[in-house]
């Protein structure tokens, strides 16, 4: 049997204890597997420069080996997210929905556990944490193929977490990783129907493609965003400028960064030239349409699939249109459903963009970075869901859980 | 461009007005259909009249012409089952979730509609009137794909509902049938993300597994049911025999009628004669373990497949098991996850029961037969989800449904 399979059928067994864990017991395995990272920082961080001696052998980017580094202060941060999903709501168990029948009988439904999470994702061994506990915390079982570069971070923070667990009363089959760095494991987790109950992927636009392509199981999306701003022409100039920016270049690389700025043309000729100076203080490059480059002399042309590319950089698209109308037109056509905001005072045309573009965020006056399952106040994320099944926009713990039908009868037949 | 993107983006451009329509505007459009439907009863039976035909000419089975066959009654039904679906509260609008953030940001989550539905089925001429109606009560528009065997009645339907709607709020296009028979108009839809927001199979085992093997659009998967019943040591012995009667018998050939019976070995030697003696005079084969042979002679060998067959049919199996841990590791082992049972008069078994069975449905004392949207008060039924991912059980129109955030802010931005 592979390895994918054998460990998929370990987690699947263990989903039967993990299931009637009181919150106690798995609060204390996670502040146990807390400490127990802690305590062993030191053999953490030995086995992670085997990862970035190999990653520089590798000719690995110098911002992908800081993401991949571990120190003792990263550890310690990593372990400190465990410790606030020890703080958070238990979500299962609670009663969605009573249903009192006719005919006497009694239905409840009740929030359970998903049963087993494949997560797929890239370098970063926090991930491994982090979805270590999320999974824990809702009574899941996780699956867990990380990036071949983190590898050997991955097998002793495993190793460290197995060890913690076993003497918790969460099985330590619940939790599993892949060793196998072949992208052929990949394409097995993608078929394990029955045996994962839900593949998440986390991480770059090809390897959420891949799944998306290729999984039979169940698949949450947590997908590209080519965010907008429509800057309306009643928008507040100092607002317009601040939201521009910080939805801009407080972090670029981010999914819920802007990549277009819409501008209704009449806010464009007062106040545009003032934000374009801004956004070259910031050295942001602008690309725009031709109105655009009447106004700004230093704006490149934007081409068509400009429009159409998450850049994810120092670099925006600008977009100058007549109205409310074109604004959304340009939305629907190009947006990836993540966020969208509108600065406007016109209260009629906010009302309009939050009712008619279709995406998992809108907002009005407020900085589309706020998209974030912490900024909304769930306490963790799992990620942010670009599809419209199950769970969509920042997902927190509920995001880890499914529904189950328990009905009490007296002998009940269906006539 | 081929007919399945070209009608899939047709209706995609429908959703926009579609999700700003008044419940009173949905409700007067899909009466309006239900009145059309009545009014050109004798077209769609001329057209009917060929499907019938051409099935006969193809040597179509007797039970599968009569449920193609419609008849004024039958359409009078459908009719009826769109004004029962009428009366159902609109779940569009719903506030899920009121966030107030210590930054001022108020973030409302609000259901919404899916988007764009696909629906692939099979024969029968209902399920195109019952689609229509849940997903444009819920504000959805949605791509048909029956099966050509009914072709000449779904077309005739589908222009008659575009009639209707073309006089109501509801743009015509929210409604598409695909005609093209081939197959590979079924794999185009199956692929068409961006395009479809969820694709939901409905029919027989074949028809399911090839939407969720070759599906890259999300689906809900309606599946199969091995459906199991355990008459527990302490079972009342009429009460566990009309259950047991009740979920083989009422309607064999639905996903939740019981396949196999499993019997306390105390109870089968006192109570399991009288309760097979009864499963004969229903005309049902037995199939059984060694004990149940023992005990019932006119009984066949279960094989191990037998115990992994889904036989919609007056078959049923049966095993002899020692306790409760034998029943649950059987039913673990074989069972899909649909609808389990026990009958019991041991609090304490039926509490471990309902609560370590992972079955979208777990029963103490009633029959499974009720696994039903109707059953559960919801009004109506868009099938049985069997996975565990955006939708468990019976599925009302809240299924057919997403949510989105709107954030008012007043300029916030991320620091």
């Amino acid at each position: 049997m592979s390895e994918v399979r054998q460990k998929a059928e370990l987690a699947g067994r263990a989903t039967n204890v993990l299931n009637s864990l009181t919150t106690e017991q798995k609060n204390k395995a996670l502040l146990d597997c807390a400490q127990a990272l802690i305590d062993h920082s030191e053999a953490i961080i030995e086995a992670n420069k085997e990862d970035l001696q190999r990653g520089r052998e590798n000719g690995t980017s110098v911002s992908l080996l800081d993401r991949l580094a571990l120190t003792e202060e990263r550890i310690a941060s990593i372990a400190e997210g465990l410790r606030q999903i020890v703080e958070l709501p238990d979500p299962i168990g609670e009663t969605l929905e009573t249903i009192e029948r006719p005919n006497g009988l009694h239905i409840v439904k009740k929030r359970v556990p998903l049963g087993v999470i494949g997560m797929i994702y890239e370098a970063r061994p926090n991930v491994t944490v982090d979805a270590i506990g999320l999974c824990l915390k809702t009574g899941n079982a996780v699956v867990l193929r990380g990036g071949s570069s983190a590898l050997s971070s991955n097998r002793k923070i495993v190793e460290i977490i197995h060890g913690s667990l076993a003497t918790s009363a969460v099985p330590r089959d619940a939790v599993q990783l892949i060793e196998d760095p072949n992208r052929s494991s990949v394409d097995e987790m993608l078929k394990l129907n029955g045996l994962l109950d839900v593949v998440i992927p986390r991480g770059g636009s090809s390897l959420i493609q891949n799944v998306v392509q290729n999984a039979t199981v169940p698949v949450i999306e947590t997908g590209a965003g080519i965010c907008h701003t429509f800057l309306d022409a009643t928008a507040n100039p100092s607002m317009a400028a601040e939201i521009t920016l910080n939805a801009k270049v407080q972090r670029p690389s981010v999914c819920n960064a802007m990549e277009t700025l819409l501008i209704h043309k009449n806010f464009a000729q007062s106040h545009f030239a003032n934000i374009a100076d801004k956004l070259r203080e910031s050295n942001v490059e602008l690309r725009g349409c031709e109105e655009t480059r009447c106004l700004i002399d230093w704006a490149q042309p934007a081409l068509e699939e400009d429009y159409a590319t998450e850049y994810n950089d120092y670099i925006l698209n600008i977009k100058i249109v007549d109205n409310l109308d074109e604004a959304l037109q340009h939305i629907n056509r190009f947006g990836t459903k993540h966020s969208e905001c509108i600065v406007t005072e016109d209260g009629a045309n906010a009302e309009r963009f939050l009712q008619e573009v279709d995406a998992a965020a809108v907002y009005h006056n407020a900085s589309t970075r706020f998209t974030d399952g912490f900024e909304f106040g769930f306490g963790a994320e799992i990620g942010i869901s670009t599809q419209k099944l199950h769970a969509r926009g920042p997902m927190g713990l509920p995001a880890l859980t499914s529904s189950k039908y328990i009905i009490q009868g007296s002998g009940q037949i269906r006539s």
